[in-house]
């Protein structure tokens, strides 16, 4: 089998066999196939796509390319969730608690990664001591016995993945449907879990702009997950503004604790409930999402998804108290808020622009080498169509340095608009996908 | 500049700049550019294509990216030729003869590379003492002269096409009409000719199998000479059979000497007399179609072409008793013919057999280091559409050796067909483009 004879089939609209496809992904990854062979190929896929086998056997081949996760050491259904990601997305700091208080299994590999924000390991770190160090013995006997473990990406999951997305973001080959669901679901298959639930973004702050992109890359990962085995659900939710109010790392540790106390942002909860119960679902915890839903609405009153919270974050060397007393997490020096320029209502909050000030005030990462401040971002008091009154704050900025509050400040001013009439508000949930 | 961006444009179906092919190429000769990200652009132009100003811009970046030869102490109009190649194509030994009798000067530099037979300077060295070690000051001077010289590719011409070429070839972007036309007429443009005279072969001994696509490439040719100044003509030629009677080094140049003799095969005359007359067009040395043919035809009828080939052989080392004397020529030991299996007409001669044929037999290369047997080849005695007997020679194999013969003369066998209607004879003239 020569590379040279797959690229010019698939340039040509032929569909890549089993054989050829595996030929193709283990050369890449042990080096025998150079870069300049696959990129081409990465483009002809580009033009021609992958159909649905195809797509199956890469993702499976990606997959199988390093170690893959044995969490069968852990008693039950595990389920996992993927975001898409977005702008203050900390759903996993809420409905991980909320889900292992109703019997679902969390075992949760993560990363930290560059962005607005940190990433969920980061934002964990605002509890004083917490730490993802520990052996994959003790992640899956924490799994066991309190149902959730969160570990730093430690293993080799999925190098075939790393290797051609690092090439595909320098060629101009990422936004191709079927490489992206492939390269999403390696990663989850790897991670071993049983059933996964997948939040797909959509709108102007996530990758899938319109929802019909975002609901054809549900699809295809849905198909992948099935295919595959694993019981895969997707929701196609909103992101043409912040999710909740609070962007950045302790702010959103706060949120999520609010959340879990009865008391967090509508939109919020609502996304943890769609999810949740779908998790539940999957998990057999529940034969209907109403059913579902009032389980997680009864863990957050009861307070066992608060106490799930302070079990896990003590079981990792974390400061549990702060569960409980969140006024004790990192906090900001500077405050300023963002008054209303007129009377009227929120036309839209420009997620992107939301981002880039926290990452302006140093809550994010731009290289692996920065340091994050967990106490900075930003924390907004409306949402798109909400009423606001001249002068009235749509939002608070939380800093450190005067300089970047100044910045920042004028920044997220413009990224707020209000109109006169009235403004329609965005449903959050707009689809769920559970077959493709 | 970032190429990313560029490989981003031209995959959505932009159009370059001059400034950005400019950046791209001199950063890929360069190595600023990897090869990874140049795959990716290439497979996108396969897809996208390049328009017209795209095209001219990149041939004369990658003309312009190493050595560019000095033509100007040439007096008069320097015409370049080139033919994409072919099974029999011994047109440089007989033409340049012809047109530097009628006054065209012919500065050419020349390779050995790997084929069915020899290039133009393994089939030159049939001529004892022949050799193309020459300085540029010894080619140029020469030239002027007598009107001919050949040069080995010593210069460091159009680096760019080279490893662009190299790239190509391995990543399935080879077949794309604008970079093959750019490839061929960079090295053209950085040869330093006046003019260049094209022969685009069509066929199934071709490259281009449909005159149509030959036709096509033909016009990009011409129109990226006109468009750096060079007067360019191209000229469609048939390559369904191989062209004139014989395959093999020493038994084409003995074919071109009788052609300057005036007993030279008919089809392989008239396309000397076709490219000769458009070569003396360019130069200026005739004014008309008919006029060139005369002249042309009137240096054979003389002598004085063969003459020219004696004088150049001479002025190059080479033994030109020789031209006088071709059964001094390289002759091989073994002579076997293959007779007609029925009466009949000819069906066809399947152009890349007798190629093959003419390799196994050892009169070409298939590595670098492989070593030419000048003697060797195929005499074919008929052509497509002539009455053949049962039993009568339809060729004979020239060999040194016997099983290489034996393997030679059985394929050879399967690859001339009889037909029993009578059949229509090919034209060996489609097309002659002017303007693009």
């Amino acid at each position: 089998m020569r590379m040279y004879d797959l690229i010019k089939k698939k340039r040509d609209g032929g569909v890549l066999t089993e054989d050829e496809i595996a030929y193709m992904i283990q050369g890449y990854t042990d080096g025998r196939i150079p870069d300049y062979q696959m990129s081409a190929m990465m483009m002809a896929m580009y033009y021609q796509g992958l159909n649905e086998a195809e797509t199956l056997t890469l993702t499976m081949e990606m997959a199988h390319s390093g170690d893959l996760l044995d969490l069968s050491a852990i008693q039950g259904v595990k389920v996992d969730k993927h975001s898409t990601g977005g702008v203050g997305d900390k759903t996993s700091l809420a409905l991980t608690p909320m889900v292992a208080a109703c019997g679902v299994k969390v075992a949760k590999m993560s990363g930290r990664g560059l962005g607005h924000t940190g990433g969920t390991i980061d934002k964990l770190e605002s509890f004083t001591g917490f730490h993802t160090d520990i052996t994959t013995e003790q992640f899956l006997s924490q799994v066991n016995r309190i149902g959730i473990a969160i570990m730093g990406q430690t293993a080799d999951l999925a190098p075939a993945d790393k290797k051609l997305y690092a090439l595909r973001d320098v060629t101009a080959t990422v936004d191709q449907m079927s490489l992206i669901a492939s390269s999403i679901m390696s990663k989850k298959l790897a991670a071993g879990a049983d059933a996964i639930v997948l939040d797909v973004k959509t709108g102007s702050g996530a990758f899938m702009k319109k929802e019909a992109d975002a609901a054809a890359l549900a699809r295809e990962m849905v198909r992948i997950g099935n295919g595959a085995g694993r019981k895969t659900t997707a929701v196609i939710t909103d992101m043409d503004q912040p999710l909740g109010y609070a962007v950045g790392n302790a702010l959103e540790v706060r949120e999520a604790i609010d959340t879990l106390s009865g008391s967090g942002p509508k939109d919020f909860l609502e996304l943890c409930l769609t999810l949740g119960s779908h998790m539940l679902l999957a998990a057999g915890k529940a034969d209907r999402t109403e059913q579902a839903r009032e389980k997680l609405l009864g863990v957050i009153a009861d307070g066992s998804a608060r106490e799930k919270l302070a079990e896990f974050v003590a079981a990792q060397g974390g400061d549990a108290d702060m569960v409980y007393h969140p006024e004790r997490l990192p906090e900001a020096a500077l405050k300023e808020s963002i008054p209303a320029e007129n009377d009227g209502y929120i036309e839209g909050i420009v997620c992107d622009e939301a981002g880039i000030c926290s990452l302006m005030l140093g809550g994010g990462r731009e290289t692996k080498e920065d340091v994050i401040d967990l106490s900075v971002g930003i924390v907004f008091h409306k949402k798109k169509g909400d009423a606001v009154r001249k002068g009235e704050a749509v939002a608070t900025l939380h800093a450190n340095d005067k300089a970047k509050l100044a910045a920042a400040k004028e920044r997220l001013s413009r990224a707020v608009t209000i109109s006169a009439e009235p403004v329609a508000k965005t449903p959050l949930i707009r689809q769920v996908i559970t077959q493709a």
